[in-house]
């Protein structure tokens, strides 16, 4: 795909009163305010004429996918990696929190600290640079939007296992769906890609339960008294300015509560004339602030809890990072000096090089130690938490008393078990910094674990020179795997972890600090989605300037989205893909079935399928006089060809990961790593015994 | 994937009053006894208790997707080729119409001269005799259910573009979803693939909107007081009566509704105990018998018209096929004599070869000779009517005048635009025939072509032997395909056409008669449908014992569900996949954007794409001391290898076509044909701009 040579909108020229956008280049621009500026999808009739506006558009990018499902596992991904909030970055600082401003100025000494030692800066990226000076909105700091775009019907609904997930595991996913004309819809005309009742509104309906607000701006058109008295021009505008509107809220509401949005965009629509000047209000994307007395009532508990405990554990949750609450929580971890732990949803959120980090928590599934010095504390304060089954080795809440818990959350605290709503975390956490730092010193003496004691994946747990490569011809262990990959990874690498021994594996493997992330899906759990999410992954990397993108997803799973190969290769990113050739589906196996044939998967040759998802020679491999012709249709640009590689020991995959060709990411590579069918990860084969339990 | 060595079923050998089978498999009992034996879809955990019942099912078939959206498209496939209802067939007969039997009798003259005319002897499958013979149950005549198992919200979601394109076009579909415990539901508990909220309905209702009846077994039983007084046993038998009564009433829907039904199965339910006696009680799939009085007037007013009108004709559509009205409507042309035309929907339900039709009715894009024939009518008798624009090019209803119209549906008649509700077509059919009958000569007489005006798929259309093979080097083009095509096709073949270039193109292509079918999904229109509904249309046409089957499908659609072709060398079916390679989505570039780069696919290399889907080394690839152990995993059964085939000149395709060894199809084949980008089929061409049209 090449790109359109940038074509100017119209408000860039002109911005006088009467002056105007189309509808589309409107829902554009606000998006590239907040940082979007790649658009996954699939097209069709619907939805082209959208897509017009978004080819003309200089910020975007159509990434194309190879189905709808993927776009939206893509989506996700690229929404996860721009959660990666830093206060190294110029821009990356928490949004959302109407307390967090004030309280930033008086961190700056221990900022510029913790900025040293965790993180190397942020450059703003060209595309962000582009987008940033020709808009009159500042960006939202710390928050990046992802969007989609599909098809009424059809495409739509291929998307929302994939938008689901973005629900449940909380990701700003704008999902734009291109729907026949209002004149259509008022017809009730039976179309194609409707269900034949006339019935519009359907597939809307079922996207509202995921997704925080779903607007059908059509309806919204329809609704209105059609034969309206007063001059055409005036009504446009009125009509215009209403939609805008919507579009705005809409807008508002997937930023703050970080879920995914759906907005039916009808065909006729896409060119109603917008006015320009709405764009110089800012999008309001902030949470409301915290009622004055409540908030103090809140934090005299809190406080007291505090005092009365002489051992308080911070447990990092996934809502840390969701809720761009990563900066706060780091600061309060600095200076308050308590000791953190993080669960599998939060692990990678703070810098696990921290002299304060004691392990990944993973209720009884944790490490000995982890969980020795989690029963040790007498007040849990979580951060963001999200107490799944997967998240919590199917513990829940029972590991840690929640009499003595002070919960966190973007839009609600709990202590204890008293429930207070619409008190959010980011006015309280720098609270608890400044009531804490007076026994920093106190707190960092507790921390408790011997260096022999502390977990595997606390340390870079980097293997001795002679554990590195095995034996000869060893052949490769889970138990080996997730740790020699810990002194592979450097900062800034994105880690993205298929559900299934790869997500538990990770859970063993040393992170680098600063602006590393685990990206993994603990709470919808879809197999196949990492794929897709990494390509999602590594577009947002590229535009962010972060660092490699790694994926590790099981030879099953990779078979539900493996087509999703064909657009990273056409958009030259440069992930590798290590591929766990297991022989099927191992999670399933640990929890049921292990010899039952519905857990097998067809044996592929993968060097193959790399092979087949590029081809530079099509083009010119059309016979006869038209030969030429079609030679000048080839579109794709030039890229990096892919490579493949086959490791089948320990030693292959050692030396294969000290090749600094390899491990420099100069094109996109899949790594087959060839293993044992009934071997998994340590808290694969606790959590599939818990599960198995449950079902039953 | 190997199958399970056949088990028996419990209610085998004990059939006495206190025998119980499980709820998993009274699911599968019923199924059988409605044609089932493929169970299309994904394993999860938690539907893994329900299929290792159908592992242990002598039975079924485990299919075991790429994915569950492929899944879905498989059983709407597998649904279509089972409606193929022929006389010729023992048990091929129409289903449902309270009034059908009764007249069948009289009409055995009648038949047995068509079934010479139009087929060969159905032979029933090995695998339905097995299952026949093993119930109680006589299957319901004409009627064949395809099923689905997905595992709950992840799989679920990612099916539902292809139950919706079921619900839209009328496929009788069971969505069986493995869901949470009734236990973990009650407790609402914080699971994977939930949303994180504790609510377990949203996917249910989800589903609702693209289901005829959406059942949830776990909250009909967590609605009842779990404390109920009585002995266990009995309360385990009330309850088993209640969940085996709403399998029952939702799988009679399905079959009369002729659409998918979603049934929620909690795993701790699959084997709740069922009183075997209650799958002596037949299930009731008939539709109500339409009401005498009204029924009487209905025909009454019918006559009336018939009667005034000097050259009725008939209009075939896809509800004829849907709603197994296809013998009944074939008799009625025949005794008639009047001349039948059939929409793209309706074509192929009546055989081309029929001295009485006229060709296929695409309104204003109908071929001339065929639009002036439907344009001299007085009476439009429509059999199954769906007007959806790419089933009339638009033209909805303008062109056959509703004052002049007859419609007859399953559920209701309309006589001009007066609406008789639930009066359905099943026992008007025979009625009409037996008015008709005396006046068949002179209807016949007005049939009104001469052999030079016939359309081009009126008749074989075979091209002269100068013209099959073209000028030396001569490209392809989609006017000589189609044609070409034609003369390939035998009787029985099983056609599947992409909503794209090739669906529109078929129309150009004659048909043999009798049990050949043409599949296409023209309302729906979800792009990428067809590849795995090929995987189910050969699987029920191996099971039915019909002909081949052969897709034809973009390279831009062929992307989105490639991967399924695996799982037809696995199974080892044998289609011939004809893969029309014209740089992109064809059908889009038709309607909008024909030099935009979001209509260019990435080029792929579809001869390693076939490469990749089996790898019979695979098994032997793992290195060191776990080679052989590896080797013992390998599960695939021995297939005949695929083969790749590109052609790129009229000469090429026809010298393949007439290659015996590959129109045998002995094994699965992919035939790339190189086409030039911008070329497009008459009736899309029309098509597209009607549309463009409507979208602005």
């Amino acid at each position: 795909m090449s790109n359109a040579a940038p074509a100017k909108s119209k408000h860039d020229d002109d911005d006088d009163a009467s002056s105007t956008i189309t509808l589309a280049d409107y829902i554009l621009h606000r998006l590239s305010s907040l940082g979007c500026s790649s658009i996954q999808g699939v097209p069709g009739d619907f939805s082209m004429p959208f897509l017009d506006a978004v080819s003309q558009h200089a910020s975007f990018e159509w990434v194309g996918n190879t189905n709808e499902l993927n776009a939206a596992y893509s989506a996700d991904g690229y929404a996860r990696c721009a959660q990666i909030e830093s206060r190294c970055s110029d821009e990356g600082q928490a949004a959302g929190g109407g307390g967090v401003e004030q309280e930033q100025e008086e961190e700056e000494e221990e900022e510029s600290k913790l900025r040293a030692a965790t993180c190397t800066p942020l450059e703003p990226t060209s595309g962000r640079e582009k987008s940033s000076s020709r808009s009159p909105n500042r960006r939202p700091r710390g928050s990046k939007i992802a969007a989609l775009c599909t098809t009424f019907g059809v495409g739509e609904l291929s998307a929302l296992n994939g938008i689901a997930g973005s629900y449940a595991e909380r990701l700003p996913v704008l999902h734009i769906v291109g729907v026949p004309s209002t004149q259509a819809q008022s017809n009730r005309a039976l179309l194609h890609h409707t269900l034949g009742d006339g019935d519009f509104a359907a597939f809307s309906q079922m996207s509202k339960h995921v997704s925080c607000a779903a607007v059908h701006l059509g309806e919204l058109l329809i609704g209105e008294a059609q034969e309206e008295a007063g001059d055409v021009e005036s009504e446009c505008s009125s009509r215009g300015k209403m939609l805008a509107k919507e579009v705005d809220a809409l807008l508002g509401r997937v930023v703050r509560e970080a879920r995914p949005g759906y907005l039916a965009l009808p065909t006729d629509l896409v060119h109603l004339p917008i006015p320009t000047s709405l764009l110089r209000a800012p999008l309001n994307t902030s949470h409301a602030p915290n009622e004055e007395k409540v908030e103090a009532e809140v934090l005299r508990e809190i406080f007291k809890r505090l005092d009365e405990s002489s051992d308080p554990l911070i447990i990092v949750d996934a809502c840390t990072i969701r809720h761009a609450a990563i900066n706060a929580t780091l600061d309060l971890v600095h200076r308050s000096g308590c000791t953190f732990v993080s669960t599998p949803m939060g692990k990678s959120a703070l810098p696990e090089s921290s002299p304060q980090y004691a392990g990944t928590f993973i209720g009884p599934n944790s490490e000995a130690a982890v969980l020795k010095r989690v029963q040790k504390s007498d007040c849990y304060l979580f951060v963001g938490a999200l107490r799944s089954d997967f998240n919590t080795a199917s513990s829940f809440n029972n590991l840690t008393d929640q009499a003595k818990t002070i919960e966190l959350h973007s839009n609600r605290t709990v202590l204890g078990h008293a429930v207070y709503p619409r008190i959010s975390m980011h006015a309280l956490l720098p609270r608890l910094a400044d009531h804490l730092s007076p026994r920093a010193n106190e707190l960092r003496a507790l921390y408790g674990l011997t260096q022999q004691e502390r977990p595997s994946n606390r340390l870079p747990s980097k293997l001795q020179e002679g554990e590195m490569a095995g034996r000869e011809g060893e052949n490769i262990s889970q138990m080996w795997l997730w740790k020699r990959i810990g002194s592979f990874l450097k900062e800034a690498d994105q880690v993205v972890a298929e559900t299934g021994t790869s997500s538990f594996g990770i859970l063993d493997t040393h992170l680098p600090g600063g602006r590393t992330r685990l990206h993994s899906q603990v709470l919808w759990g879809s197999i196949g989605w990492s794929l897709p999410a990494t390509l999602g992954v590594s577009l947002a990397a590229r535009e962010l300037h972060l660092g490699r993108t790694l994926l590790f997803i099981g030879d099953g799973s990779l078979q539900l989205t493996a087509t999703e190969i064909s657009t990273m290769i056409r958009l030259d990113l440069h992930p590798i893909l290590f591929v766990l050739r297991n022989d099927g589906y191992e999670i399933e196996r640990q929890i049921e079935g292990p010899d039952q044939p519905y857990n097998n998967v067809p044996s592929w040759n993968n060097e193959k399928l790399l092979q087949a998802m590029y081809d530079p020679n099509v083009g010119q491999s059309m016979g006869g006089k038209e030969k030429e012709a079609q030679k000048s249709h080839a579109h794709d640009k030039q890229v990096s060809l892919p490579r493949y590689f086959a490791v089948k020991s320990k030693k292959e995959l050692d030396d294969l990961l000290k090749d600094e060709e390899f491990a420099s990411c100069k094109r996109l590579q899949l790594v087959e790593i060839f293993m044992r069918r009934g071997d998994a990860p340590r808290a694969l084969v606790a959590q599939a015994q818990a599960s198995a339990k449950l079902n039953s």
